[in-house]
């Protein structure tokens, strides 16, 4: 912007009026062919640059998808952002990135992305008040969240099936003979950490079996001092479900430093399938999130309530798999 | 945007002219206090949100700042990407996001950002053509390389002092007594791995110590791969520096899975400090890439040249620091 060419000087050097600059560039009501190819040749001696900020203002619409996100420490989540940049960019859409470092979203994000008029906004480790949402809709702009669920009825959202992931979990444990086990909770009041314990302890209680829960945070500090504390108790249980892989990491380098062999001893399950799951030095048994498909649903939901607004809520489950490795 | 409420509306409600509504959001010549009382009423009324386009056009100044990224993988550039939007945000500058999967950033992704006319561009583990670059510097659009360094008379860029960090990297490996050493560099082309090598190897030279140098690329697999390498070669050096913690804890984990003592029959420095490299599994000697500063010295940069563009070339070097744990 700065000081670069504008619509105004290609105007004055084809002779034609601004609005007709305009509707080349971004179409509208019709021009001649004559100053089409007056205007294009003066764009192209000043090397005018159409603005996406003067596209937005007269077709009405932006070409930017706001992404929330916190945990970016997780490997999980750097994936899940180059996956939507480089979809979104297929379709011709960029991604404006919001870094929260708080779990729920500030107020100066949800202005910044109004201010901007993003074209939707897609939230993934962090929630949002129910006020807020009220100015998205109001706006017409769609939202949805990516790997976490709010009040169903008001957020739509894409998620893997966590439920039905966890009892499958259990299962698989109870067939490799585990009998007493602990479930490992993220940050308490996430749709993951809550659904993940509900549908494996469903299981469990059904056959009777105890379990132990404990809770921590989403972080390979969080795995690693929750196993510490299980250590200390001086019993270990037949197997342990950690919330997601980056503690269950965690878990492990504990249980290497205690000289606890696994899966001998106990067996442990991750979730979300990272990278370093597979390092041999892990080799963790693991959900998989399947990253790609749930990105895909998100960008199909999202660019057709762009093209149409409907606000008509839709909660997504994706299936995902178990991908067996060592430490079961 | 879509079907929100607009400056026209505000300015119909309010019965005054839409250039008066733009005055009073987004300054420029005075209104009556008469008139402002009037807009802020019916944009009150209405729900009215200023949009950040039109601010933009009537300023001719954006508050975007593109960030192109490759290595996501590689988690040095998710802090990066945390960090740069954290500051930026507080000086109500927005990050716009560009992943780009290929070494050179591609033709569709500067369009993009000269399309939105973004107040600067943040480049790290990419390349530029030469000829890109002048429509930056005709747009006055400031450009600078984050820890990599290109043309130096050219492209601005701020990285760590490689240099003498590889330099002193070698003489803490000879002062712990090791003469046969390896470099394991990332991708050939990249400043990174060739200026740690250069300092490195210069200190080694003037002892006349020998190394073998082995071509990489900056990722775990790429260090697994190369030290499976080192291993099927049978001599196993007394040292190996590695260009970057990741690849870094690749080599680690051959080692392990060949039972080579560390830091005993080889010693390990890797190089940024990620935050693996502390796990107790890794603990991995490294040199410190001040990931913080640099971010303060290239928003600085960026500043100051948005508010008054010099286009001056400049190409800063920070110190890092040795971090010292268990292989070595």
């Amino acid at each position: 912007m700065n000081n670069g060419v504008n619509s105004m000087d290609v105007a004055k050097l084809a002779g034609v009026s601004q609005s007709s600059v305009s509707r080349v560039f971004f179409g509208g009501a019709a021009v001649s062919e004559k100053t089409r190819r007056k205007v294009l040749e003066a764009a192209k001696e000043l090397g005018y640059i159409p603005n996406e900020f003067a596209r937005s203002l007269i077709t009405n619409k932006t070409r930017m998808i706001g992404l929330v996100m916190k945990g970016v420490n997780n490997p999980f989540y750097p994936k899940v952002l180059s996956e939507f940049t480089f979809r979104f960019k297929k379709l011709g859409y960029s991604v404006l990135f919001v870094y929260t470092n708080n779990e729920e979203i500030q107020k100066e994000d949800i202005e910044m992305l109004l201010n901007y008029h993003v074209a939707g906004v897609i939230i993934t480790d962090a929630s949002l008040s129910l006020k807020v949402t009220e100015d998205f809709r109001k706006n017409k702009i769609p939202l949805v969240f990516f790997n976490r669920k709010a009040d169903k009825q008001v957020f739509s959202s894409i998620c893997t099936n966590n439920l039905e992931a966890s009892r499958q979990i259990a299962h698989y444990l109870m067939q490799k003979g585990c009998s007493d086990m602990v479930y490992i909770s993220g940050e308490r009041n996430t749709s993951t950490s809550i659904e993940r314990e509900q549908g494996f302890v469903e299981v469990l209680q059904k056959q009777d079996l105890p379990y132990e829960r404990f809770e921590s945070y989403y972080s390979y500090e969080g795995g690693y001092e929750t196993a510490k504390q299980i250590i200390r108790k001086g019993k270990i249980p037949s197997a342990i479900f950690v919330a997601n892989d980056i503690m269950a990491l965690g878990v492990l380098d504990v249980f290497r430093e205690n000289s606890v062999e696994i899966p001998l001893e106990t067996k442990v399950v991750g979730f979300d399938n990272i990278d370093m799951a597979a390092w041999p030095t892990y080799n963790l048994t693991t959900w998989e999130q399947p990253i790609s498909e749930m990105v895909e649903k998100t960008v199909e939901y999202i660019i057709s309530e762009i093209e149409e607004y409907t606000g008509i809520i839709q909660n997504i489950e994706i299936k995902g798999k178990l991908i067996e490795r060592k430490t079961t």
